[in-house]
């Protein structure tokens, strides 16, 4: 019976096993990265710090990230272990197999891993950037661009490396078993360890998202606002806890979170791919594609440069010749890949990769559109900062909205049309196969596009330490400059990242479904799922799905304004206690801040994740699995809603309050500049906190249910 | 065959058609309710207007009030009679019965008359109010809760006249049809009935929601924030235009939105109890259960009243125990009205007209708990303002988005409970009936819940006729009181609008499929529906679906921001080129104002209502059904939540700032409530544009879907 439900035998090529040759292409090519990453990091480290006193801030900055990474593993160590045991009891009782745990744990560990050393080369970084600048706008982008290369390859590196040993250490530990058992038993492990990425990913988004925003809320509320000061003023106890806060915010953060999204939609697909008949060569394709799409974001790479006068148009061209070169490679290789493992009759899902790339190309240019203030939606935005705060506010949201159609537009567009066209409508698993394939697609130029995504905070840490090493005018406005590229890769990055969080969701869904179909087969049980959305199960799992994400941002935003609220008074504190201090005499006393920001976010952590963890275990004991289905569709539907609209409408708040400084509508200093800040303010935990943090939401509740699957179907009540 | 899958004859009764005398009762309290609304209305013109000048100024505002009126339902017209002669195509193509185009227009007559006379009733009251303010708060408060009444009775009282007509007339009609005929096509056909009622309540909640709040913002940001006059100050030229916004929008939008949630919860379960097998008796049930709603809601009037000396707090507990009382005889009578149409096995049914009361009274609380400064809700986001614009900003936001968790856990549990204590686990349909009934028992104390809704924009009126007249501090400060308490009583409506809506929604989507299910019958077409959520089909519905509010809120909220950006610059314009205005010398040209806003608002309600009738007429068309039905559900899930979030938002800022004046924080001047009108101005729009447009949109959305259901069937692409 479940050969035939499965599918098994109607689309299923001739098992290939582990004599495909293809299949050494995923190590090697994380090896590759990994290689190349260690090649950007030392031709990095050849640049000078610059000046003493540059070193030293730099110091401060690394000292600080350090030390709350460190902090933050620590408390998240006791969550990892806590969860182990359970997952270890759960193994006793019969519900998991016996590598589930250590899955789990390796999860967390490579995705932490990844975000310690994309953060440790950040902060090596950004004083270089500084000191290149002093010589010119290109040359502070090759470090810069470096810098993130590191981080983009070393977090492809380390998910195709995790899911590499995996794959081949389950394939001998269960080579005795046949095929179709075999492949299946390896990829439900393997998405448990999606489970431990995504459980990091949360972590170090919310954590590192609540640290950097309520230090960067609180500096700029005191800072800039109250005593106007500059940003990044050396006399703002609040600044090096603000700098501290975009790497371990944006930048570790981001790279735990990218590491999830990437290694969760290769793992989704290859749950699918058994599902859709199509075995070990189902699981060799996404594995096959991620390892291509990393070679070719080596190559996109190298053509990142330009002339040493390069204006910042040609700085963004340049950066898109490289993307654009990386997703050209990857669609003409992936023709012969899907040829070579699928074959001629299912060349259908070559054209579901091509959607997804295509995809995150359409999402890209439609984020730029809304946050750009090259375009009109943002130039509305700064438009309504003349008539003050509330409409500053009301107008970015709109636009926020307003930028969810062509979202989901796209999004709708590559499902269906993924679906279709592998032939969904004869072979139902078939269809949501590709458009698990779509995803993997969509985030092939991973590597690339982190590498343009995770500049930007780098070179806005060079900017801070321009600052604060009292820089010339000339280096600031260099920085400012990439700075500012980096708000729209970054933005054309964040989008990137819903679009596949979407799909990956969705590909989720549908592996759980087929678990549950696996597990009640295995217990002999004859489930029956009815997923009508009429179902009041279904139906209520909807409702309450949809409202996790509105919770979760409630929660991530309070926890920030918390935050900010505690970095407020001390910086307030401070300004009048130190004498001297706004004079430039007196010294800030920048632990302080840093220790605030620190405790807090630990502490506001912890919330958040646990509504994460334990509603899809309730709503699974509550109202079963088609509960649970309900659920995770309803947190999919409006977390990808809001996430979009977040955002957005930071961005384009962002990049209005920029165009205002610019020397628009007044400029600097005036009405329309305050209430620009406003705004940005305001956007500033909405795409910095929240928002991305939903991305990783909706996959976790996901990942959540399948671990505790077998246990909710043979104990849910109802 | 199509008896038995509507489970006819299992749950069926015997047929009593019109011998049940029951059936008398809606008539019977339709033409009480509206004698008691004439009675009212009567007592009122008892009072006097007062002085000379505030006769003036009610003239003004109600001549203001009417040419926006008769300019709106002018432009509505149009759209009416295109949709009229489109029906009337689809009639003699043979996709609709002769009668559903008279239904579409009477449906949309209806409503509109409802927000005439209720609108018209307030204009004659406000006057009356602030008069009676020099008295005592009592003696305001009787004449202004007396003219909420009429409202509220009109509304009812209108609503159960046209259901009665049409239900009489088509029994008359089809006579000779056999029973589950003929109620079936009597139910459909009244469902089209729905339609016209929220299309019209969706251009009053658009157009007057655009008019009030472009206005109201626009008046305050160049009066309050620029030029420092206090709110309703005669030398504002936005000021007439305001006060006219207050009627146009919130009591004749008002009056038409509940008009249609009304009508539509009924017509729903109508539709429902076909399906469910209970013919004829189940249609009485929630025309009785309204009937009984009315009468009990005129008891409780009675309970309204205070001793001459009441506080603030007493007068709120008088306007409560009415309420109370009305919920009590209903939730007696109802046990019996249930055991004499169904039967004692049946009594499930009672409890779903229970849990539906009972529901409402929940989210009552649970929106008083959000939106009064009372609770440590509303306190946080007062608090927040002393920090800044950003942070009130950030703090309400966050309100809103956690008031989503048990407005939704309250909807979920009426649903689930409603569904399983009326036999839904044995027969679906059945259970989904009970689910109707909840949303009918939810909105069954309507004529009183409305009336302690309308009364609050009367005050606020009262308010602006005191200022503008110069009356004694002391009447400002009592019709402030009662202005004050009536935004608590309007966000307890305001949720409980928006509870129901998400009920009747989901009714309607239920009565969709069986629609769906009868055309293809009577096709002779073989209709299998997969409403699975991972049906491509549904789940690319269900996203565009969830899409659609937010598309409409950016919509809603960018036409607000238009209007108030051109009504700034007139008012600034006047400011200048008037001579001696801001001295109290010149005289303000409101004129102009209230012509600007008229204008732009009509203007501007015609994308938002064309996206609201056309995207479920095209979903159908391109994914047929399935799309459909994942549409209205993915509008639904986003709409209710968006809804909930930008009501109670609104509803916590516009406390807040009342908070802070009260003395709190600094008070009136001080830099929090600056930041506190931020968060005042921008829940503006939030609640009461585009948060109560959202209700209705969830509804129309599925009544067009009904309309064309009969055309989608026979023409849709995939």
């Amino acid at each position: 019976m479940r050969l035939s439900r499965l599918g098994l035998g109607k689309h299923r090529k001739e098992a290939t096993h582990m004599s495909n040759p293809l299949i050494y292409l995923a190590p090697i090519g994380s090896i590759i990265a990994l290689l190349f990453a260690g090649y950007f990091a030392s031709t990095l480290r050849r640049y000078s710090e610059g000046t003493d006193e540059m070193k030293a801030i730099a110091a401060a900055i690394r000292e600080g990230s350090r030390a709350f990474l460190r902090r933050q593993y620590q408390t998240v160590a006791i969550f990892f272990f806590s969860m182990f045991t359970l997952l270890y009891v759960l193994v006793f009782m019969g519900y998991l197999n016996v590598f589930v745990p250590w899955a789990f744990i390796t999860g967390g560990a490579f995705s932490g891993l990844a975000g310690f050393i994309g953060m440790t080369t950040a902060t090596y970084t950004s004083a270089r950037v500084t000191n290149q600048a002093k010589t010119s706008l290109n040359a502070a982008l090759r470090v810069a661009f470096a810098g993130g290369s590191v981080m983009g390859l070393v977090v492809v590196g380390l998910g195709l490396l995790d899911l590499s040993i995996w794959y081949f250490l389950l394939n001998y530990v269960y080579q005795a078993m046949a095929e179709a058992d075999r492949i299946q038993i390896i990829t439900s492990t393997m998405l448990n360890f999606g489970m431990g990425a995504s459980a990091m990913a949360l972590f170090a988004r919310v954590g590192g998202g609540i640290y950097t925003k309520g230090a960067d809320v609180g500096a700029d509320l005191v800072g800039k606002v109250e005593a106007g000061i500059p940003e990044d003023d050396p006399r703002n106890p609040g600044v090096i806890a603000d700098n501290v806060g975009d790497n371990v915010g944006d930048i570790a953060g981001l790279g735990a979170d990218l590491y999830e999204s990437y290694v969760g939609s290769i793992v989704a697909t290859c749950a699918l791919a058994v599902a859709a008949g199509f075995g070990t060569v189902g699981v060799l394709v996404p594995l096959t594609m991620a390892a291509v799409g990393v070679l070719a974001s080596i190559v996109g790479m190298s053509f990142v440069r330009t002339g040493e006068t390069a204006t910042q148009g040609e700085l963004l061209k340049a950066i898109r010749r490289g993307v654009l070169v990386s997703g050209g490679i990857i669609a003409i290789i992936s023709w012969f890949v899907i040829i070579a493992l699928l074959g001629w009759e299912n060349i259908g899902m070559y054209f579901a990769v091509l959607f997804g790339l295509l995809g995150g190309i359409a999402i890209g240019y439609s984020t730029e559109y809304f946050t750009s203030s090259e375009y009109k939606a943002t130039k509305t935005v700064a438009e309504s900062a003349i008539t003050g705060h509330a409409t500053v506010i009301i107008q970015g949201m709109s636009v926020g909205m307003l930028s969810i159609a062509p979202f989901t537009l796209v999004i709708v567009f590559t499902i269906l049309a993924s679906f279709v066209v592998a032939g969904g409508l004869t072979s139902f698993n078939v269809g949501l196969y590709a458009v698990g394939l779509a995803a993997v697609g969509m985030l092939s130029t991973l590597g690339i596009t982190m590498a343009t995504d995770a500049y930007g905070p780098i070179a806005d840490n060079a900017g801070g330490i321009a600052e604060m090493s009292a820089q010339s005018k000339e280096v600031r406005q260099r920085t400012d400059a990439l700075d500012s590229l980096g708000n729209t890769t970054a933005a054309t990055g964040k989008g990137f990242c819903i679009g596949s969080a979407a799909l990956t969701a969705l590909a989720l869904i549908v592996a759980y479904r087929e678990q549950v179909f696996l597990i009640a087969d295995d217990l002999g049980m004859d489930m029956v799922l009815d997923l009508s959305i009429v179902n009041p199960k279904v139906l209520g799992g909807l409702l309450l799905g949809g409202m996790l994400p509105f919770l979760f941002s409630s929660l991530t935003m309070q926890a920030v304004g918390r935050t900010a609220q505690m970095v407020v008074l001390e910086v307030r504190r401070q300004f009048k206690e130190i004498p001297g201090l706004l004079e430039g005499t007196g010294k800030a006393d920048y632990a302080t801040c840093v220790d605030i920001c620190a405790k807090a976010s630990l502490k506001e952590m912890v919330w958040p994740a646990a509504v994460a963890m334990l509603s899809p275990l309730a709503m699974g004991i509550l109202l079963g699995v088609e509960g649970v289905i309900g659920l995770l569709t309803g947190a999919l539907l409006s977390g990808f809603m809001l996430a979009v609209f977040m955002a957005n409408a930071g961005g384009s708040w962002d990049n209005a309050k920029k165009y205002i400084e610019e020397g628009n509508h007044g400029g600097k200093g005036s009405e329309a500049h305050k209430a620009a800040v406003t705004g940005d303010t305001v956007g500033d935990p909405f795409k910095d906190t929240s928002g991305p943090s939903l991305d990783i939401l909706i996959k976790l509740i996901s990942m959540v249910s399948l671990v505790f699957a077998s246990f909710v179907v043979q104990n849910a009540l109802f």
